[in-house]
């Protein structure tokens, strides 16, 4: 089932250099780990913004929270979900 | 090149039924010609409401633009467009 | 799975009357239809307002979007989703 | 009476972690306290989110303002009320 | 038990006047009715604006959303509520 | 001459307890002894929130200014302010 | 007393250009009456906007009402209100 | 050339009362002496607000950038800028 | 001296064809006629919208405003005014 | 290819002064390296603002996400992105 995920990201001015290189790169390894589960579909940067749209595949509202809770960068960020589903005129088969 | 898009379409309730029946087949074929030509490479229906979230990859802003004026429905929406790029965790050749 | 769904009805004021009536009756035969089947587990009118908030209890994303739009008012109607699930310190069996 | 009952928690980042604890704490005792009492009829998750939408059943706005005011993240909330009442479609015998 | 109302009125122009009149007419008997019996307690216009604020004394959200339904102008009419209690600085016995 | 105020309060978590508890206790001097002289009119808590909806009868716009801006919690506070007047549906000799 | 007006005006579409010009002309009218009286103490177009920023020396809110409420354009204006009062900064005697 | 300028102040809490002081005095001097120059047309405090209303007349954009830019109180301010002109109808000479 | 322009465009539905054909054929006479007298500096449009973004070169505030005003598309038109200046880093001469 | 950036400064009041300038001399480098070659088109000063209007030519999405992240200043702003083509009526060979 597809989620659409907006996530912004603010981190505090305050946090160390090397707690934010690590919490930076515990996220890239989380989010690849998902992506090649199939969990997290999608993921693009938008265009001068710290922010990415991502597309989630999951089986129900209780995965996506989990996994969107999980995230290490989870407390610095504002997300806003939007359950999506197959469009009647969409004709690639992973569209759903 | 990839572009977020957000359409919100709004019928006026006096157009005609068949006036409605035959432009959303136009919209539909129209919709289908470019996704199969690569230049939709993907659309998803909200869950509950009458918009799309679209994904374009076209070769520049003109085309865009280009493409999204001539929708059939391009008159009865609302359309927000945000300029993507690949994210940097990534793992999909084809998320950029 | 559960969704909270707020539903902003906007009749629009050249609607015959007797059309208008005839809707209401298919609405309130289609919403009680639904709950007694256990898909539309709440609703509730908002004080003061021609709106109501609901609390809808489906398989996935499409089983909502198809009841939804099902509504005989669903032209007539401004609807936001939320989706939900259970809280960690709920307490009632049925609140998930 | 019914009340709908958003609540946004946003805790500071200086916070110490065993003042959160047991803060948390408190509030997941005090929640299912007013649960079994009937006063706190439904509470779920909003998925993505660190916030809860809830369903109070109290005497008048005066019992509502002082239950919400005794929340242990009260002053960490940002809360929105609206009142609700039976909806003339409902067939739920407790959805009033 | 105390509702904070906001009420903005848009009348429809091509109403026709007579039919205005009588509306205004049955407002005004409707509402001054409803303030002798001492359910709604006050009433002010805000400075330039098509709109009041009103303070009602009703049993409870039911008989609120019944009173307001059945405002002559109520099609007509933006509604906005807001649950009020006694303030703990109020000295005025009748402000609760 | 009326003003509909509405005061939202936002004490800065790091303000001593002592300290705000010194200034609760001189708002509420404050406000009671405005309230006895007629000048602030009414004053109701807004539920499950910490801010109120006070009804001003002042001389002119100055003594409104000087009045709000005297009071202790002013600098912690975000205040809105609408001129009233009496409405002409209105029948309480005191509600202008 | 002064206050700070601000009118957009927006004229339908379908309403003759006769009309038009004779209720334009009705507004000159009256607005340069209130000028020359001083109630209406300033007026000023906004770049590029049907609308103005003005500021009225009335004597109390019922004043302003009834004075915006006469304006020939009334009911085809969005008005905005704010009380102001004299700039402690202020050097202009006629600024208050 | 007139524009119109709302400035709304936020001083922080922790800025030291003496500070504070002297920043408000250099900021009375500074405005008057605008003031007197003509180039500061008007200023006006809005009731219950650390905000005012102010008509600049001066040469050009520029001008009007370096003015607002020199404000003592500039850090601490939101400042939104609108273009004004002389309005068809207005009567007071100095009115453009 | 330059300002920033939005012009949104909302054509009404039932403006016949042949009317809007003329209406636009004006109106690009009567842009590129400004373009060439230096007026209007720049014109582009927003990708996916019927919008554009425009600079204005002109004497002040008034002729910004006579020019606007002047749009054969005025009316159907929203239209939003920012005044710029020289930035203290720009290096190209006619960016002023 | 062209696109429309707005920049919003808000530098936090605790940077050290000479921290402030150094970075403020690094963005005017970058700023105007960038402009000599072309890719940072046009910046003006928005009058009363800590901001700036920009136009990109950049060869895409990618380029402008790139430049726009180093800017020095990049984390003190708040920066929208507007993806702009040719005007059909524009007349000057560089706006495209």
């Amino acid at each position: 089932m597809l989620y659409h995920v907006r996530m912004n990201v603010d981190l505090p001015r305050d946090l160390p250099e090397s707690e934010v290189a690590e919490i930076l790169q515990r996220e890239k390894a989380y989010s690849q780990d998902l992506q090649q589960k199939g969990k997290w579909r999608h993921i693009w940067r938008i265009a001068g913004q710290y922010a990415n749209i991502s597309i989630f595949d999951v089986d129900d509202n209780d995965e996506l929270h989990r996994l969107l809770c999980g995230l290490p960068l989870f407390k610095f960020m504002d997300i806003e979900v939007m359950p999506l589903l197959r469009h009647p005129s969409a004709v690639r088969d992973d569209d759903s």
